[in-house]
Order: C-alpha cells, then sequence, then structure tokens
C-alpha cells in the first residue's frame, strides 16, 4: 500500500518527517524520529525514550535504534540501501537535517521534492476517521455549550480557559487540540489572543475557540456571545459574519476551489463594508493536526474532494473594539457537506 | 544591542524563525511570522491574524503585514534592503522556506549558516530569567506533591493527567510546558508516555513528570512513586537513579562539558549494572521551551556557563516491568549550582 507513494515522483524511498505522518502510516505515537518508505518496506529510526512504544505501537515496521544524530542515521542507512532518489518534503525538512543526511549517505541520495504525498493521503478520510471526526467535534460543541455558564461578569479569561481544558477531560478528550481561546472585550479583536487575568465585565464581547483531541482526531470550533444587551453595530457585525460562514458553508463542496469556498465568505462580508476587518482566511482541513491540508485562503486553487474535513471560520475584528469569529468543522461528501460541529450560531447574549 | 548578533559571522541581516526566539528579541507572542534583525533596526513580518497584537506587544519594531507566502515577503523585502549576507539558523528554516527567501530575493542573498545564534543568548538567564524560573520551578514542585494523594487504585492516568493540569492552572500558570506524563506499572517503562485509560492498581510504580509554564518561562519535574511496599529490585533500581542524578548535580558547575555531566549519572548506573537501562540522555536546557541548548546528553561538548538552566533527569527502564526517572531543574551559577525544583527524592510508597 504504501509503495503507492513512491510512483509518482519515481524515487526510491521517502523520509517522512512529521509524526502526525508516520503515525497515519504506520501507528507510532512517538514525537522524534524520522519514517523511511521503500518498497522493501518501511523502517523507523527512533531513540531510546521510544523503543519499547515502537515495537508495541507498529507491524511490519522495521524498528531502528538512533545512534547520534538522527539525519546521519537515515543518511548511512539509506546508503546501506543504495537508495539513489529519496523523496522528502521541502516544508517539513530542515536545512540542517537536509545537509546532514546528504553527507552521511556519502553524497550518493539525489533529493527528489516530493510535497504533499502523506499529507494529500491524510486529507481524504475514510469512513472509519470520519466517524471519530464527529465524536471529537460532537465532545468540543458540548464544550462549548458548557462553558457559557462560567462566563459571569468578574471572571478572568485564564479560569475560562482553565475549566474548559478540564471539562474536555473528564469528558474523554485526551487534551486540547490547541491552546484554548477565551478573549473577552477588547481582546476578542487578537484572533490568536492567549486566555490571560483579564476579568469579564458587562457589555463585552466573549470569543471562544476550542477543539479537542479524541482518539487522535482534532475538532476545532468557536462562538462568539454578548454578555448583555449587544448594541446595533455588534448586531451588524454579527450578522455579516453569520452570513459569511453560511455562504462559505454552502460553496464547500466536492470540485470547488478553496479559494472560492474563502470568496463566498470574504464577498458577504465585502457587500456589508466589513472586508478590511476580516483579517485571517477561511479555514483550513482539520484532521491528526489541527492544521492540516488543504488551506480555504484567498486564491487556493486545491479542489475539495469527498473526506476532506475543514473548518470555515470567517470573522470581524475591531481593533480597540472588539472581535466576532464563528467556526464549525464541515465534511465535504460526494453528494451533500455534513456540518460535524453542533450548536446554534445565532447571537447569543448572557 | 541587537546587531551584536550580526558581528560574527559578519552578515547583513539575520532571519529570525523560532517563535520563543522573536520573543526573546522583541517580547512579540505570536506563534507566525519571521523576524529580520539588521543594524538599521528590526523587522517583524507577520499575518493579518497578529497585527494588532504585534503593535502592543513590542517597541521600535518595524511590523510588516505579510502577503501571500512568509518566505517569499521575507525575500522582497531584503531585496529591497540590499542586503546580500543572510543569517538563518539552518535547523530551524526548512528546504522549502530558503528557496522560497532565495527565489523572492532575486538570488541575490547568499546563505550564511548562523547555527545558535539566538538560542546562545537565551541559554545564559539573566537575574530577571532566574527569579521568573525559580517561581515556575517551585509551582510545579507544589503540583507534584499535590497529585501524590490522586494516587489510589482505580484511578486512570488520564484522570490524574487532567487533574495535574487544572491545578497548575489554578495556582496561577499559563499551562502545562509539555504533555503531563502520568505512567503507572508497565507503562512507566515507556520515558514519554501519554496517558490513557489504565487504572492505577496496587504494587505498580507511578511516574509523574510534568512542568508548567509561568511568565513565558517553562519547569520540567519527575517523581516516581511505589504504590504498596516496593519489592528488593525496585528499590534497588530506584537507589541507583537517585545515586546518579545526584552525581549528575554535584558534576554540574561552570566550566564543565555537558557529555561530563552525563557521563557522571551514566557511569553510577553502570557502576550498578543498570546502564543498557538507562535509554536517553541526562537532561537538557529549559527556559522559554522546555526543550532548549544546551542537551545534557553523550559527548556533548558546550562547555556549562553561568546562567544555564537544565535538567538532570536519569532514568532507568526495565521493558514488561516498569521505569523510575527522578528530575530536577538546576540553575548554574559563578560559584555553585542552584537546584530550583523542590520535595524529596527519597522512594515514596503509597
Amino acid at each position: 500500500m504504501l509503495s503507492r507513494l513512491l510512483e509518482e515522483p519515481r524515487i526510491d524511498a521517502l523520509v517522512v518527517g512529521r509524526p502526525a505522518d508516520w503515525y497515519y502510516l504506520t501507528g507510532f505515537t512517538g514525537e522524534s524520529g524520522l519514517l523511511l518508505v521503500s518498497r522493501a518496506g518501511s523502517t523507523l529510526i527512533t531513540d531510546g525514550r521510544f523503543m519499547v512504544q515502537a515495537k508495541e505501537e507498529t507491524r511490519g515496521v522495521r524498528i531502528l535504534l538512533q545512534k547520534g544524530n538522527l539525519f546521519q542515521c537515515a543518511g548511512e542507512y539509506l546508503k546501506g540501501c543504495g537508495f539513489g532518489r529519496v523523496g522528502f518534503e521541502p516544508g517539513q525538512m530542515t536545512v540542517a537535517g537536509w545537509f546532514e543526511l546528504r553527507r552521511a549517505s556519502g553524497g550518493r541520495c539525489k533529493a527528489i521534492r516530493a510535497a504533499g504525498l502523506v499529507s494529500g493521503l491524510r486529507a481524504r478520510k475514510d469512513a472509519g476517521e470520519l466517524a471519530q471526526m464527529r465524536k471529537a467535534a460532537h465532545l468540543a460543541s458540548a464544550v462549548v455549550q458548557s462553558a457559557f455558564k462560567l462566563l459571569k461578569p468578574g471572571v478572568r479569561e485564564l479560569e475560562v480557559a482553565s475549566e474548559i481544558e478540564y471539562a474536555m477531560r473528564q469528558r474523554g478528550a485526551s487534551g486540547p487540540a490547541f491552546e484554548t481561546i477565551v478573549a473577552f472585550g477588547r481582546r476578542s479583536a487578537l484572533p490568536h489572543a492567549r486566555p490571560t487575568a483579564k476579568r469579564l465585565r458587562k457589555n463585552e464581547l466573549v470569543v471562544l475557540d476550542l477543539g479537542v483531541i479524541l482518539g487522535h482526531y482534532c475538532s476545532d470550533i468557536t462562538r462568539t456571545v454578548f454578555v448583555g444587551k449587544a448594541p446595533e453595530r455588534v448586531r451588524r457585525w454579527y450578522r455579516g459574519v453569520q452570513e459569511a460562514q453560511a455562504a462559505a458553508i454552502v460553496a464547500a463542496r466536492v470540485g470547488v476551489t478553496c479559494g472560492e469556498v474563502d470568496e463566498a465568505a470574504r464577498g458577504v462580508l465585502a457587500g456589508q463594508g466589513l472586508e478590511r476587518f476580516f483579517v485571517h482566511g477561511t479555514g483550513h482541513g482539520l484532521g491528526l493536526e489541527v492544521h492540516e491540508e488543504p488551506r480555504v485562503a484567498k486564491g487556493q486553487k486545491h479542489r475539495l474532494q469527498a473526506g476532506n474535513v475543514i473548518t470555515i471560520e470567517p470573522g470581524v475584528y475591531v481593533e480597540g473594539v472588539g472581535g466576532i469569529r464563528i467556526e464549525d468543522d464541515v465534511a465535504i461528501h460526494g453528494k451533500q457537506t455534513e456540518v460535524l460541529t453542533r450548536g446554534s450560531r445565532e447571537l447569543i447574549e448572557l
């Protein structure tokens, strides 16, 4: 099965350096190593900390103990196998790693850029993966719902984040998929705000952006609420984001480019004079990692395929005032698009 | 101050691509971007998600909005400045990033490998950093102590990990410095075990390895306990690790190489026939990141300097039976070595 990876770029071996990629291909959950895929089978090089785990978690994979530098080990192994054309992911391999590997192979390895081979496979989820992602999405949705009741004036961003991550694990998640975002008031205008000691006050926007890892798969959901009665301009912004999100969800179907999905959201906001407040892309692929292929942003030419799972998360951020973002996870199927996350997208006033 | 970075390798500009490095140099906490340091000042390129934050967090840094590919933006900027010799960290820069940057600079940028410039600065903590690291170490030590009482037969690894990370935040940490390790019984033989649904039983070893981030700085501590009365072989292994750790702490002083510190621990274990069970290095640098310079492992030639903060964490791992690790954080000063973490290192039987 794996040897299909080597066909299109005509390579003797593929160097896989990303933990989520080697987990996908072999089941190994360790964080350090290199997987070498060839027609003769797969070889995993890892250090002493992960040897027992590597043997327990994989089937039919040769396990090699790393001695000294990882890339040097890999280079020597490739040389010993007589491999010439070695594919690697240029966006994953560091310059230092590549030079070390080349040197150790006695300069015999010809570097073949083989971008997106494993991430391309990973982007098309099978039925088992989709079932797991549904569970992860449902869990995150339930956690968001339960977090609303924490939003009493006086509570700190950090406290809410801490309760959220605790609740995830109580419900069975192995952990958060990323550092939970809890942003009050002006801080909600920072799309990637880190929780601080700031306390919630009346009449503030609150952005909650969280995800869980459940059975190795990630989810990612955002809801924005207003503590008090939302003023007219906040309602207007909210409506804009809501409509932009709905348009992008409708647009996301097999054969449509990711750029077109982005444009569906961006166009709605532009029509309402809000485009300049939408400072990021519309979404990203989701799976074993919280950010993976495909990117859903301006001009992206990737055409959606059945099995792709992406986030749709437009937002409006007004510096010094606050921000609004609504995010759901969607799975692309042949005939329809399935929203994996749950919960109302209407403006909630607490 | 920053321009000193450009002296030794004689470069016009340095590309800084690691978030902890640019936080250290500028205070910017965003996760995506590139910092370009030159004699004319520093320029930070980041995307729309981080613009407000970049302006708020930095002083005297030019902020540039990323359009399209990050490395392409950087290459065009460097070309516009007329910079020729551009330094970069080969262990940080990806092959794809470097080619993109080169291409966009019109091939005018000559790549100068400038390894360890910022990490070298970061490895020598000043008094303010040490004060912060003491607090982070004390917090982690308190959390370990409080976790012992959770270790009742029947509790799951995941539950204990969840309570530990919750306790960190309740005590003021911004989060865990890494995924907390809670490993019971045979699983304690995996140095990097991830918590599972496994329940604790009587007569099992328990490894707790955790750290906090407090005011951006990390701590890292490990304690091993036995639930029940430890059999003689476990006592013997524990004593070996305890003595190895003590020897390495004594060895760690200004001017000694990291390899010699590792050898101090390894030699003790070898003297007791336990060396083959010690499957990793003795420790690692600690600071803004949980793993940073210097590495404390076999043959490492870096000589300890005042201001270095490292972990000392030998262990013994017996496949199918269990593992023991004892870890503390130490700061190297001119005249003495300070153990930052707290708490007994004697074998605790619960």
